[in-house]
């Protein structure tokens, strides 16, 4: 992004006014469009809203903006051409379409991140720089040639790191399966937005977890799906939910996560997942496992899937490179019968064509080569540190005003907040401090739950975005 | 793919009921599921039909399958449990969604590729492996590190890739354009699954080159677009019909494809240009323009696309790295306004979060190394070599059966077949002798029109292709 030079001659304002009209008539914003507002520049640009009012005058008086009161400032339509000439209106293609944005409170959180990098950051689900493994990656790409092939590559994704998660699965997972029952995607999401496009149609009734972190994904509504919310206590979900469900709504398939569920850190409990499989036999209904955080079990145990016990079939099973290793790879898997992995395949090729070869070649080496145990290890006892160093922040700045459950694993606190709030403004009053978070109603819960997530900041950002973020609470309910 | 060991003393039969029973109790045929056909079974495993029978006699008799005449066999239901548990209806998910499938003749050579890797492929558009800048690739990813960064990336994008993309685009395209105008994606096809998707809505009109790439891609019908068709003729389209669909259809949007067409080859009139710039902007229409091939361009100086001289800002443009370079790292880019990148953006998203970082950097290091402007100069040489083999193999091997335009770049050659011929009888016999080619009716052409890309198959096969090519159709004509 460019930024005004400060130790330029030419005014800042200048700078601005010129760099605005470059970007028009490169047609980054075509005549008739909005300019983005003062406030949103100014913090884009790190500069006072005062000089970007003075760089909108300049262009102004050239001719090239026009300002209204009440609907902001726009590129000028006549300055480009004798006659009326007209620019498409891209606004309302942009507003158009069935495919819906994401959450309002998800795109802030990312327009907040974008503009201030320095944000400590609760709200990305991602490990951290240091809990990546890096290092290791590097040695074995310096070791292995990756680049014998650069043709499109199988639809159902790369053979050679098929078979690696075959082993990998059995080994880590107790899940035995094929490789051509493995679809590789780009991470869990792609899994997810393949299953709700094309196994299910419009009107179709779903089961998801509330709260979940599937709330958070507007693919669910884009797709034209009814959700119905199966409540998780501190044993997840009550299978007995899920039968009467079916009986008014005729649900068509169940998604959940039964592991470290996020946002909750549930583990779901070993009766009832014997009862989820029997209602789900008895139903004739599909589960979709999402199994993303297992292997981050803090105490090197992780529960088995439901898949390994799965004797007749009932479940599609979604896993993840992302939380265990590095999401920057976007390598996810599925396992699913055969007839569903050929159509996600024929799907996918229409979407995207497949993944690159490159970032599938490094998963698949990484699984298998001997620094794959010690990475969890260390990953599991970092994960371990700095959720209690959240935790005794927590207790320290904030005794008696956040309850909570300790989770055994996972990348997640789930904080409720004893004082009566409002989601919108504590974030506001947070990201004005220095900090964000994800605040619960993302995930589907009511007003005064917040998702704290401590993979991604290190220990010092633990303690000073509590800090701040106490600072934000107390603003508010004072 | 697991094979039978011919070298066992086990029977090949009974290997291949072994593995089918292993594929069954690991949940890739689920129980009610239908097994693939005897004959398919048999071509992807390379045994005889009767082996395949035997197998299934043997599984049969094991009760843990069922033939019914006529509807094949599936996976006995009642041998998984005393009760009898239901598995998900596997096979209705999988028809259902309103996503549709892949063109029947594209699934079937895709079929026929996977099943016999020694087809001489005219098929696929893509490079051959010796194309592809594969030591150059080599040789920067040893130079460079690759690994400093393994998270989320940017959601438009690695930003030092847009960075050089907007030289590569000033330098090559003759397009004037900014970073934050750019958006990266897993090649063309994702780009244009986000704007049929994204920018509109079922029932919208649309107009479409005749014959275009697009009829083989189903994303249009399933975003429920409604086609309109554009005839192309020697000099491309011609923009008065734009004028005339848009007072019949109201159509919202034109996808062209004005350098070396897709399949035709055929370039877009200097004339024609202006005047289809003229009625986008009279009619505030936004044209969508595919730029793969423009690079390849035999005579070394590629045409440029109509984005350079789009001073209102009509179009979108698309452009790629698979074509005159890799597709295998599944990089394209959109150049589009502020509004529409925002709004793709956040849309892909929620589809994959993103690609992987890897390939971006690869790509960037690539697009501006000293090794770029060689490679594509030894592509040209070697494009425009293969395309006169091709040529003069169809001269002597179907003399007056054939007639063709010369294409001056691109990867492919449009063929009129002189005989009336049943384009999927002619490649059924043509799969049978060994060779694979896209009828032309995929691209919504008439019956009788074939696509040979030249781009893939080496010199030899070229010419033995033909060669079998020939056989087969006339062995349909006579």
């Amino acid at each position: 992004m460019w930024k005004p030079d400060r130790q330029s001659k030419q005014p800042l304002f200048q700078q601005i006014a010129d760099d605005l009209e470059r970007r028009i008539s490169y047609g980054e914003f075509p005549p008739g469009s909005l300019l983005p507002s003062e406030r949103k520049l100014a913090e884009q640009l790190g500069v006072n809203r005062s000089t970007v009012i003075m760089a909108f005058a300049e262009l102004r008086s050239l001719g090239i903006i026009e300002s209204q009161i009440g609907s902001g400032t726009r590129v000028s339509k006549y300055k480009w051409g004798v006659t009326p000439k007209h620019t498409p209106n891209w606004h309302r293609y942009a507003e158009g379409g069935s495919f819906l944005p994401n959450v309002p409170f998800l795109r802030r959180i990312r327009e907040a991140l974008g503009q201030r990098p320095s944000l400590i950051d609760f709200a990305s689900g991602e490990l951290a720089a240091n809990l990546s493994p890096i290092d290791e990656i590097t040695t074995l790409m310096n070791e292995n040639q990756y680049t014998a092939y650069l043709g499109y590559d199988n639809p159902q994704g790369y053979v050679p790191l098929r078979q690696t998660l075959v082993s990998y699965l059995r080994q880590y997972r107790g899940i035995q399966t094929t490789e051509s029952s493995i679809l590789i995607t780009s991470g869990s999401q792609q899994s997810l937005y393949l299953i709700t496009q094309c196994l299910l149609s419009p009107g179709d009734a779903v089961a998801i977890e509330d709260p979940s972190y599937c709330y958070s994904l507007p693919m669910f509504q884009s797709a034209g799906l009814q959700l119905f919310r199966l409540p998780v206590d501190c044993k997840g979900i009550r299978p007995d939910d899920i039968r009467s469900l079916y009986k008014k709504h005729r649900i068509k398939m169940v998604f959940i996560n039964p592991n470290f569920q996020n946002p909750t850190g549930t583990v779901l409990d070993s009766e009832r997942r014997i009862q989820l499989l029997n209602v789900a036999s008895e139903l004739g209904l599909p589960i979709v496992e999402d199994d993303p955080f297992s292997l981050t079990a803090y105490d090197g145990t992780p529960p088995l899937p439901l898949k390994s016990m799965d004797p007749i079939g009932s479940i599609l099973y979604i896993g993840s490179f992302s939380k265990i290793a590095a999401s920057g790879l976007r390598i996810g898997w599925m396992i699913a019968p055969h007839s569903v992995v050929e159509r996600l395949a024929d799907a996918r090729q229409q979407m995207d064509f497949g993944l690159s070869v490159f970032p599938q070649q490094v998963a698949g080496q990484f699984l298998k080569s001997p620094f794959f145990d010690p990475h969890l290890e260390r990953l599991r006892m970092q994960l371990l540190f700095k959720r209690d160093v959240l935790i005794e922040a927590l207790q320290r700045e904030l005794p008696g005003l956040v309850e909570f459950t300790v989770p055994q694993g996972g990348l997640h606190l789930w904080c409720k907040l004893v004082p009566e709030i409002h989601d919108g403004k504590l974030l506001e009053e947070a990201i004005r401090r220095g900090v964000v978070f994800v605040p619960g109603s993302v995930y589907g819960s009511d007003s005064g739950f917040v998702r704290f997530t401590f993979a991604r900041p290190d220990t010092e950002e633990i303690v000073s975005g509590i800090s701040k973020f106490a600072e934000a609470l107390r603003s508010i309910i004072n």
